[in-house]
């Protein structure tokens, strides 16, 4: 049987975090999970990760946290992504980040498993090459295991199925996440490489993508700044599950999970 | 019976048009679709709409033509736009442009639906406002009928959104375009508004958004301009149904299609 | 002999406020000036605009406040923008925006002036139109005097140099701001327009774009958020003075003002 | 007597290359140029560098070009760039770019000069680390001599600041290009670097950045494509001489220069 890792798309805040530890357990066991990876940028109030709210995130079963540009909100982060071995941040900030690209992580059953996380430039920050980072990175976890799973935060569609296809046969998942949408086109590409262009959120559905939605309206109605909350209602988990092949980490399956939990 | 509207999102040259050449008819009946839309910025060569592209559309069946931001790329079409009743720009466009933003059509049942285009703002064009357009528009078109199709062709997620929710209870639907990835997050807002982030693209999967994916893949490696040509490989039609309620013109169910042609 | 207007570039914070406490004085005094308008965008800390920071202007002998994109950082300019009739907000802020984005101001010998402020689009925020603002606002001021002010708040030197053009021979000076860095590009356009792509900032220089050059480099060296403070040392006032015939409202000289003053 | 070098700011089209044919003699007997060195991205035809156009400014007496992001908008730069020592294009492009950032030359009188070209990455294409690649080629430059001239194309004024600031005291000269205006801050930075934010542009001046105004104008207002053509009417050179003394490389003046040339 393939190793399964559950990857959970953006949490957003306490309303993301409750509806995992209420529902990661049931998701785990109805599709066998030997790893849970969580994008953790937003999890403290929409913006950044504390160490208390990670806490709570492995609490639920959440293994590895992959970020995002959100990772740097909190103050707290500079320090504390240096000594949570279970968190990484994208791999391609500049030399002298503090913190980490990539992890290996082991499965209960003792499968080991390459995490490298990666942020986009298109309409995003000015970071170092994600594409010749990965190939640095790539390079050393292969040398621990063939099994590795790309968080590649990104905005633009376009250079997200670019790194899907310049890994392609290299790793065995390229899963995108930042703009808080699921999308529908999860595939394993021509070369065994699982591949969803976002993973989407988990966090309150009623809202912009996990804000509150009259606050982020009112952003683009007066173009001027304006708070932004986590909204509350109409909680869901989006994620994705890749059956990954031990020996080849070649994709075996991809399969979407939006899961409304109240 | 709601009447049924299917939108197929942005066809990419030759391969999404013979897939529509070859499948359409199939889509129509087995949806029972009572009008076919249809977004054509990307029609001719991958880079704007001709006469005669958007004369094979019309072809296969499709009554209405959408566009965006690549509407321009072939010259003709500053003229044609003016002169084809079946085809929208977005109403957002400043005051003078050729063209119509909004137009009523109607299904073989003689009922009249209104579609309206609109172009978003984040990382894109410096358009008017589309929201304070949406709802000038809206207002024209609620004198002729209930039924209105909006295709807001924008980059942004939280844009796309936040116009899904402005225009909740006020129109039919709100179908996003311009990313061509398909998202997953199709559903009736609270106040009875089919909504989706975007309904993807038609054309060849083997790509990055519908190009050869060598060439595309090497403008982010390079960071120099390179030529972009159209895809031939894995020709999928992306599109929704939208099952609107005559009287009221609330949707009542919208089903995402993803079909491989080949 | 013309009438003299002094514009003082984006002042910023309180060593702004202070050099212009101590010289604005004998710039007047020196050049004639008849009315002293300012960029007041970032007279509060670097960021926004405060009624008491402005009350220190207006004592300075400031007659009116332009402003931008900063305008709405200090919460409590939401309501001061609307009671204060010596300040003025970009124009193309969408309908409804709390303030005005003209106003009409006496010199102390009775000529009227014209203010109009605009803010630019390219990289910046989603507002309307500029150029088709600017043309019901001057048709609008044109009714009272045919002197017209106008900074145009923006980035790209592209769409600074196309408004200069555009209201070239409509309105007495097209003045840019917002990049805090004055360019020596000024000139009378053909038409009788006085032009300047940026009038410059006044505040300390010994930083960058007048907050601690050491914070703001480590942005750029780190790629993640970090606080900025208002610069102290090496305190300038940049700006133009401009000198128009009453009668015609055309231009007939444009003069830089750099003066270090401590 | 302090080595001289002239730096023109972006020479455009034709017009550009024979004003500098007409007058640059006249510019280097007049300062004592002892190394004229220009930014030649804008030489063909406003868009990228032919070997043809090299040759005309060659032939006037230019002795180096640099370049910036629209150096590859010619297909033959592709190739010329690699084979021509006198031209180099920003250092921090990727890895595997065809040509070199940065080039040693000799003044008549036998003293070397580094030359550095970098381009900035806000509001511009997604390159490398335009700080850190610094580092790494002035390390290499200083090898060879203590006079290093820096190119950096950028557009956001606080890119340009923050890298002049960066540089202080570790290279003679930080010139900024890319925005086509000329700035009014040249100065001698703290720690003897000679520093201006930009060094504007070689060409005609009754235009919006040296094309047409009528066509570029028409981009603003209508927001489709336009085609852009070289303006013709108003030349001047603009460029700046830099003092730099010879033994410690420290600039001792700074001089900007706007001629106008018919
Ligand atoms: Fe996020
Ligand atoms: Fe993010
Ligand atoms: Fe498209
Ligand atoms: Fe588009
Ligand atoms: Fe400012
Ligand atoms: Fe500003
Ligand atoms: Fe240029
Ligand atoms: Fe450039």
């Amino acid at each position: 049987m393939p190793v399964k890792l559950l990857f959970i798309g953006d949490i957003i805040g306490k309303p993301g975090r409750e509806a995992l530890s209420r529902e990661l357990h049931r998701i785990v066991d109805r599709h066998y999970v030997d790893l849970v990876i969580a994008n953790g940028e937003n999890a403290a109030g929409g913006f950044g990760l504390t160490a208390e709210t990670a806490q709570d995130l492995f609490k639920c079963g959440v293994q590895m946290l992959t970020s995002g540009n959100h990772i740097w909100d909190k103050k707290e982060a500079l320090e504390y992504v240096k000594r949570e071995a279970r968190l990484v941040r994208p791999a391609n900030y500049p030399e002298g980040t503090p913190g980490k690209g990539s992890a290996i992580v082991s499965t209960p059953g003792g499968v080991k498993v390459g995490i490298l996380n990666l942020e986009g430039r298109v309409f995003m920050n000015n970071l170092d090459d994600p594409f010749r980072c990965a190939d640095k990175e790539i390079e050393k976890l292969k040398e621990e295991t063939p099994i590795i799973f790309v968080d590649f935060h990104a905005e633009a569609t376009s250079e997200k199925m670019a790194m899907g296809w310049y890994l392609d046969g290299r790793v065995s998942a390229v899963v995108g996440t930042h703009t808080h949408v699921q999308t529908a086109d999860e595939r394993i590409l021509n070369q065994g490489t699982a591949y969803i262009t976002d993973a989407g959120m988990t966090g309150a559905f009623d809202s912009i993508i996990g804000m509150k939605k009259e606050e982020a309206m009112e952003r683009f109605i007066t173009q001027r700044p304006s708070k932004f909350e986590v909204a509350k209602k109409d909680i869901r988990i989006n994620a994705v599950v890749i059956g990954v092949d031990e020996t080849t980490g070649r994709a075996v399956t991809i399969e979407r999970i939006n899961l409304a939990c109240g």
